[in-house]
């Protein structure tokens, strides 16, 4: 839009931000409960837009809900796409992902400001994202916004897709005033930032992650089938219970988790059982399986124990075991030039960093695929994620915003692009 | 009311109105789904209505929702209550307990019949009756409508209970129209018919189960916590998985059975998970057991070494374990003198019986601890029960009935009252 757009926000500014953005959707217990395209998650969003276009960028949301603010110094230039997702778990923590959409609109009005005070016209334009949906918890797939985006999820796929309660994706969006009909901007590079939600920089007193690659993920959906019958009177060795075959897939995934220390991690965080009544027998469980490793060998010979011990539960316990492969991805690296980038930056700074795998999977693990990307972590305190007891100091997130500050304003004057040009 | 109530009905009418009565919440496959107080379950109870009034009853509903139909020989005499439940458990079968309300309203318009036509005027009086809530799948606990008229559950307290939107156990009897401002009628003695649930009938080829007494039972609500947290990035040792407590719960009361083969069922058939998302290991899961043995000291064995295998999990899954007393009986005898008057009908009728145990509770159970109560099997197609599959052959339905006729005679008669004088 124009040079005078942005304005050199302070950490301080930043912190109280992230109070009055933490209201919104505010649990007692100090997190937030903001699923994608409930009410409390339109509010925040429309909080963003409206701080977007206070400080001079353009307000967009695309078709899948994923919300813009561009500032276009080169008209038909691509752009840096920096940002994360307001949208949180069921009784979330404040930070994940909030933090990153927050610290990304700082870091781009501090940017607008300084190429403006500088008289620069960068070669990228600029643009801060919200996705939509990232966790995954209303609406699955998880990414959603970010994979539609970057082209791997089909826009009305995702728009169709329902909640329990059966309202559709368009649906939620059409209620909270966010599904747009513009195209999102055109990327020539992405950032993020994010907490760690891991403990290995508070343990190494590390304020910078920078992320090199990410964990593969293996994530499916079992549906065990048995049959209903009476709780009391259904003699034991008549029985099908699905219940029962979901314990044992369960445990034995867990179990799992114990043959590679550290470098598999398993769980099953959802379950449904039909039909769910305290005096029948169930006929049918359906759970979500979700293995993870940094090594796609690992899980490659986790999955087919997986299939032992499945074979194993159906004979045991008489029922049938049914998967689906739910979602996957491999280890896949972020580009080397973009860490390079950052690293620098933090030394320029001076803040300490540390090269890092990411376990959990973000809207840049799509954006890496299709543009050079650079995934940036700040502390968690004792790792707690996915609950309301998240933290992060505030002197990490002032620091991680000045980082993002230095690597937007690198990216949009093209130094990853001569980087990469001088090294092909 | 009169003594001109009542008609012979033949096996074929029975069946019929079986049939008839199969039709209201019918499933697909064959069972019926007509959980207590839902649109089908008020439906068939208004058919039952209009049944009764036509043979000559006098129907009326009580404060809990029982449904009577009474006649009345004797000004002020007590009733001989004869009857079963017509609610049924999700995707339930159709023989279960609406067989017995059915069977118990022929054998009444028959009796009502006979003594019109002998010129009896019997001691006591008569009505048939669908209990209130015997499944306990949409509101806790079972055996609700019995339990509510033997005072051991009160009025107040069983109105107030919820289902899981929050309806009231008195708005649900409302919406359907069948919440009552009568009392019931007096009883002094009892009987139930129903389908065994058990393959022992069958194996045998009996016709006739004489209940002697009941499995004693032990529910528990369990809840396990944990605490939420990432199923990617958290650490597996920082994990405090709800879920996998559960699940371990499950398998250990699955592997207590095995200890006492025959003589102790276990179960879990309901469970909730919060927050019940893919990406979040659980905070919190509540699962319902159910431990049933024909021996008392198993039970209570089984109930030692279960809080043994609680503080095992509560140890290796960094879970608090908490379980609550959700219903409980001891065994139980049903009066001998009303087996033995049972057994007489059955052998006058050519009819093979055999004396049993009942594992599942029955309106009865409650019954039989105020007054005599006769409680009688007819044989289940390979004991399924509480499936949709459920079944029991016609010929066996009309013996059962015929049966019942012949019992609730007796009982109008004061052939139990007449026994008991003798023995005491």
């Amino acid at each position: 839009m124009t040079q005078t757009a942005g304005r050199r926000t302070t950490g301080d500014d930043l912190i109280a931000d992230f109070v009055t953005m933490s209201a919104y959707g505010a649990t007692e217990a100090g997190g937030v409960e903001r699923q994608a395209g409930t009410p409390a998650h339109g509010q925040v969003r429309t909080w963003l837009a409206g701080w977007l276009a206070e400080h001079g960028f353009q307000v967009r949301t695309d078709r899948i809900g994923n919300l813009f603010g561009t500032v276009e110094w080169t008209p038909g230039a691509p752009y840096v796409l920096v940002g994360s997702h307001l949208d949180s778990q069921p009784r979330g923590g404040r930070y994940d992902g909030a933090y990153g959409v927050l610290a990304a609109a700082h870091a781009a009005a501090r940017v607008c400001a300084r190429f403006a005070e500088a008289g620069h016209t960068p070669p990228y334009n600029l643009a801060v994202v919200d996705w939509f949906n990232e966790e995954g918890s209303r609406f699955k797939p998880s990414l959603m916004g970010s994979a539609v985006y970057t082209g791997k999820l089909g826009l009305d796929a995702a728009l169709a897709v329902t909640d329990l309660d059966g309202v559709t994706v368009a649906e939620a969006l059409r209620s909270t005033g966010h599904l747009g009909e513009a195209d999102g901007p055109q990327a020539a590079f992405a950032a993020e930032i994010h907490i760690e939600q891991g403990r290995i920089l508070e343990q190494e007193a590390t304020t910078i992650g920078l992320v090199e690659s990410n964990w593969a993920a293996n994530k499916y959906e079992i549906s065990v089938h048995g049959d209903q019958s009476h709780t009391g009177s259904t003699v034991m060795e008549d029985r099908q219970d699905a219940l029962l075959g979901a314990a044992r897939v369960i445990v034995a995934v867990r179990e799992l988790a114990d043959r590679w220390p550290g470098i598999l991690h398993t769980s099953a965080g959802q379950l449904f059982v039909h039909p769910n009544s305290p005096v029948v027998v169930a006929r049918q469980a359906d759970l979500h399986l979700d293995l993870r490793s940094p090594d796609e060998a690992v899980l490659a010979e986790a999955d087919a124990l997986l299939e032992q011990e499945f074979a194993r539960i159906e004979e045991s316990t008489r029922v049938r075991i049914v998967k689906r492969t739910a979602h996957r991805w491999g280890v896949q690296s972020y580009q080397p030039e973009g860490v390079k980038l950052a690293a620098a930056a933090a030394d320029g700074l001076g803040l300490s960093s540390r090269p890092m795998l990411t376990l959990a999977g973000h809207d840049s693990t799509n954006l890496k695929d299709i543009v050079p990307t650079v995934m940036l972590f700040v502390p968690s305190v004792e790792g707690i994620s996915h609950n309301e007891h998240e933290f992060t100091a505030d002197d990490d997130l002032r620091a991680g915003a000045d980082l993002l500050t230095e690597v937007v304003a690198r990216l949009c004057l093209g130094e990853l692009a001569a980087t990469d040009d001088q090294e092909r």
